[in-house]
């Protein structure tokens, strides 16, 4: 039956827990978030906290989950590695870690990693989102990702030749929270990614990003001098981190590029790429993540001798 | 008597008190410091804050005091308000605000602002060093002030033609102790100018100003995949961002710069102003911010007929 779970494909970021209870077919049956990442299971525990919400979904002990994302991480669950790229994304599958000792089978997606000394970088997560966004977009060669750290991604078919991860999300949060410009910018409310105070500083960050430190604190200073408001403050805080991330990617405009994104971030580098002159396909970052733990999972079950367990 | 006190000069940060009494010859007869910065006096009173320095030493009631700094700032003791540039430096004391209500005379100086919609900037404390280093280098045309928030002057004479601020000690600070980072580069020693992993930085920040929030991410990844230690990596931190400071102040290399600094962040901006091929004359920030508050008092007492108190 096509409408009988098959697989349970769960996205485990520090600060997010996505889980999908998948048919045969790709059919999603059932969907669980929750804002229970890293910091808050690591009292709880990992398995708890998953069977928790499998019991909720009365899923079959042999129904088997496939997860990516930080609680693979050293400080995660079960530390699953790294893949040096450049890598094929449909290997990342038979790269797995089996968690050891639980009842279900559950397998932990490594990361990959970039192997420089004057330039290391990682990622965890990303990696299985990209595996579905070459899925859907199979002639792409340049992908945008944005979140707390933001990564883009240069893929020759389905291989990962580079990446490079900006700050821009966390540094955001934490200078919107936790510096002056907090009396300027301060609030939790959603960017408007149509405010033009967002796209003048995209373009200022994009054209200027050399800048980027003074221009901060000039938004000090308007709100001292001019009495700039929080909202159009903290647009603009974010379009000159956005800004200076395009120009650190080395966006010129004309560039066709893959944004893999959902919600207010999809909405806002949607719009701050098309300021630059990027052509755009969006691509949902929850239809790709699922995609690749599905195709991963079937990777991992053709090399292990777990195919008939989905 | 030159050794009699005749005036006590203040610079009111936001987060540093230091007080000097001073003699009719420019001797320190003494002085003062304490973290008594704005946030932990606003509680207990400007007023008592300063009297109780003063009382420690002695000081009669009819010896003046000039203030500079934060404590002129709306949330600080008056608000002393700003002048625009061009500024001539030399006419700050007499734009000086009197502190009513005091027995003692107590001015707090201006500070000086950008006007500009697009890129406004103030700064408050510095204008004041400002003069004090224009006595020390005549001559100097461009300054450059490390700090929480870093300035970067151009003087024609005594007048500022310009100025930008950059957050590069507060980033410093914040990211060092509030993001991902904090696990790779957390700590509170002071970091070694000399410190290979500075310089490379400065020099990364500097050619490559726009990878920086990439180059920051790089950091934690040198930790997960090689080890870095804490000291190499936060001696990174602070090279990347002060070498991003150095391409945002438009550094070519072979530039005469005044520097007034003083303690660890002269000897780091004089190692990456050096790596950057300027030409760094030193100016030390106490020297220069206790002789642009007695010129001050001097321009004050000359033009509001208090010229006989001092």
């Amino acid at each position: 039956m096509s409408t009988s779970p098959c697989l349970v494909a769960v996205d485990w970021g520090t600060s997010s827990f996505r889980l999908w209870l998948m048919s045969r077919d790709g059919t999603v049956l059932a969907e669980h978030r929750s804002k229970e990442g890293m910091s808050e299971v690591a009292e709880r525990g990992f398995e708890l906290v998953l069977e928790s919400h499998l019991s909720t979904l009365a899923v079959p002990q042999d129904i088997p989950v496939v997860i990516c994302g930080m609680a693979g991480s050293r400080q995660g669950w079960v530390e699953a590695g790294y893949i040096d790229i450049p890598a094929d994304l449909t290997i990342i599958g038979q790269n797995a870690t089996i968690v050891p000792g639980t009842a279900r089978r559950i397998i932990i997606l490594p990361g990959l990693a970039v192997r420089s000394l004057s330039e290391p970088d990682v990622m965890r997560g990303e990696e299985t989102q990209l595996l579905g966004a070459h899925f859907e977009m199979p002639s792409g060669t340049c992908y945008c990702m944005p979140g707390t750290h933001s990564k883009w991604v240069s893929m020759d078919g389905a291989t990962v030749s580079g990446f490079e991860t900006f700050m821009t999300g966390e540094l955001f949060a934490t200078i919107n929270a936790k510096t002056i410009l907090a009396h300027s910018t301060g609030g939790k409310g959603d960017v408007d990614a149509h405010d033009p105070a967002f796209l003048t500083g995209v373009r200022d960050g994009w054209t200027r990003p050399e800048k980027t430190t003074h221009h901060l604190f000039s938004i000090r200073a308007g709100q001292l001098l001019y009495g700039h408001g929080l909202d159009e403050s903290r647009a603009r805080l974010s379009g000159l981190l956005i800004g200076a991330e395009l120009a650190g990617a080395g966006i010129n405009g004309g560039e066709q590029i893959g944004l893999v994104a959902s919600g207010v971030l999809q909405r806002l580098y949607h719009a701050a790429l098309s300021e630059c002159g990027v052509n755009v396909r969006d691509i949902d970052a929850d239809v790709a993540v699922r995609r690749g733990l599905i195709e991963s999972w079937q990777h991992f079950s053709n090399t292990s001798g777990d195919q008939k367990r989905p």
